[in-house]
C-alpha cells in the first residue's frame, strides 16, 4: 500500500484544531489542488470562497446549529456549485444557454464537480498533516449564507470544509461490508444476501459503539439511520434551489 | 510541494490503455480508498460496479456514444448515487423515510457522497500509476444502463470510470485563473474584474489550442462553453429520476 492509499484510508473527521492559521502557501495549495480535479467536459462550474473574518465565521458557526469547529480552526472553505460565469458568458456570446443551465442534468453536474474539487482538497489539505470536516451544516439555511458570502444567482453553497492543525482526531469509522457496496457486472439482486451484509454490518457497528462507551450506546447503523432519515430536514431545498435559477427542469 | 499534492496537481485524462486487467488487490485498494471518503451523516449513499463482462462493456462503449476506452481498459467502474439500501432499512425498522429520500436534499447528498467516493478512487488509481478518465457519458441513456446494470429503484448511475495503465496521456489542461475560482470572503463583487479574469483566461486557452493544433483550432473557453452550453442534453435528466425514486420534492 503507498503512501497516499495509506492517507486516503486514513481519513477520520477533525473538529478540534490548534488556533493557528494555514498560510498563503498552504492554502494556494489547496486551491490549486482542487482546481486539477477532473470537470466535466471542461465546464469548472464551482467557486470556493475562503472565509478569514472572524464575524463571519461565528455566523456560520451559528447558522450551522453552533459547531463551534466551523468559527475555530485555520481556514474554512465553501465550496460552491456554480453557473454564474457561465449565464454571463451566454450572454457575451450570445447564446441562449439558460434551457441548459436549468435543467436537472447541469444542476448535476454543478454538484459533481464541486464535490470532485473539494475532495481533492481535503486529500492537499490532509497530505500537509491537516485536519479536516466537511460541513453539510451550511445547507442548514442557505439563504442566510448566500447573504454572508454574497453569492449570486446560479450559485449554491454546498457545503463548508474546516482545515486546521488538529489537536484531537475522531476515531476512523468502519464503513459498509465491500461486497455490499462494490458490485461485479450487475447491482446484487440477491436480496437476502444483500439483508444479511446489513446485518452484519449493523452488528459492528452496535459493538464498536457500545466499547467505546461503555454500553451506553449500542444502535445499529440501519436504527440511526432510520432515526435520521425519519426526521425530515432541510425540505425548503428544492423552493431555494429553484429560485437559485436552478430549475431543476 | 509534497508527493501527494504533485499527484493531484498532475492529473490529466487516460484515454487509451494497455490490454491488461486490473488485479483484485488495485480493484480493492481503489474501493476501500472510495469507501473511505467523508460521508454526510455517516449516510454511504452510494453504490459502485466494476463491470468486467466484454459483452456489458461494449455496450456501455456504444451507450456512451462510442467511447472505445470505455471498452477497453484494466477495468470500468460505475459510480451510482444509491438509497436503495436506506429505503429497505426504513421498512426493517418501521420508519417513514419516504419523504425524506424524496426530498431534494436527499438527492444532493447522495450526488455529493458519490462524487467524494469516485475522487478518491481516482487519486488511488492514480498514485499507483494508473490513469482514469470520468465517464458521463452514461448519462447519455441511463434507461439502458439501469437495465444493462439491474440496478433498483433509487439508485442512480452517475458516471463512470475507466481506469488501467495509460498508453497515452492527454495534455493537462489550464483551469480558470486562481483568482477567478477562489473568493475571499465573499463572492467577487466586481463585474468588472469577474470578466476581465474571463478575458485573460479566454486569451490563454485560445493560445493553448493554437499551438496544439498548429493554428488549426484557436476557440476561446468561453465560445466552447457557450457553444456546449447551447446544445440542450439530456433533457431526459428530469423525468428518469423522479421515476427512479428521486422526486425531488
Amino acid at each position: 500500500m503507498n503512501e497516499t492509499i495509506k492517507l486516503l484510508k486514513n481519513h477520520r473527521s477533525v473538529r478540534l484544531f490548534e488556533d493557528r492559521a494555514l498560510s498563503a502557501e498552504q492554502i494556494e495549495a489547496i486551491v490549486t489542488s482542487a482546481q486539477s480535479a477532473a470537470t466535466s467536459s471542461f465546464i469548472q462550474a464551482y467557486s470556493i470562497i475562503g472565509v478569514t473574518d472572524q464575524q463571519k465565521k461565528d455566523k456560520l458557526a451559528e447558522l450551522t446549529g453552533g459547531q463551534e469547529y466551523v468559527a475555530k480552526n485555520g481556514h474554512f472553505f465553501v465550496f460552491c456549485a456554480d453557473l454564474f460565469r457561465h449565464e454571463l458568458i451566454g450572454e457575451i456570446e450570445g447564446k441562449e444557454v439558460l434551457p441548459s443551465l436549468e435543467s436537472t442534468e447541469k444542476f448535476m453536474v454543478a454538484l459533481i464537480d464541486t464535490a470532485l474539487a473539494a475532495q481533492n482538497a481535503a486529500i492537499a489539505a490532509e497530505s500537509m498533516g491537516l485536519g479536516i470536516c466537511y460541513i453539510g451544516g451550511i445547507r442548514n439555511n442557505l439563504e442566510a449564507v448566500t447573504e454572508l458570502l454574497k453569492t449570486p444567482k446560479r450559485v449554491i453553497p454546498l457545503f463548508g470544509m474546516t482545515i486546521g492543525y488538529p489537536m484531537q482526531e475522531n476515531d476512523k469509522k468502519q464503513r459498509l461490508p465491500y461486497e455490499h457496496v462494490y458490485h461485479e457486472n450487475e447491482y446484487n439482486q440477491d436480496l437476502a444476501s444483500y439483508k444479511e451484509q446489513l446485518s452484519i454490518y449493523d452488528e459492528f457497528i452496535s459493538d464498536y459503539y457500545n466499547k467505546r462507551t461503555n454500553g451506553k450506546r449500542s444502535d445499529t447503523w440501519s436504527s440511526q439511520m432510520a432515526q435520521m432519515l425519519e426526521k425530515q430536514t432541510r425540505m425548503y431545498m428544492k423552493e431555494f434551489v429553484n429560485k437559485q435559477g436552478f430549475d431543476l427542469k
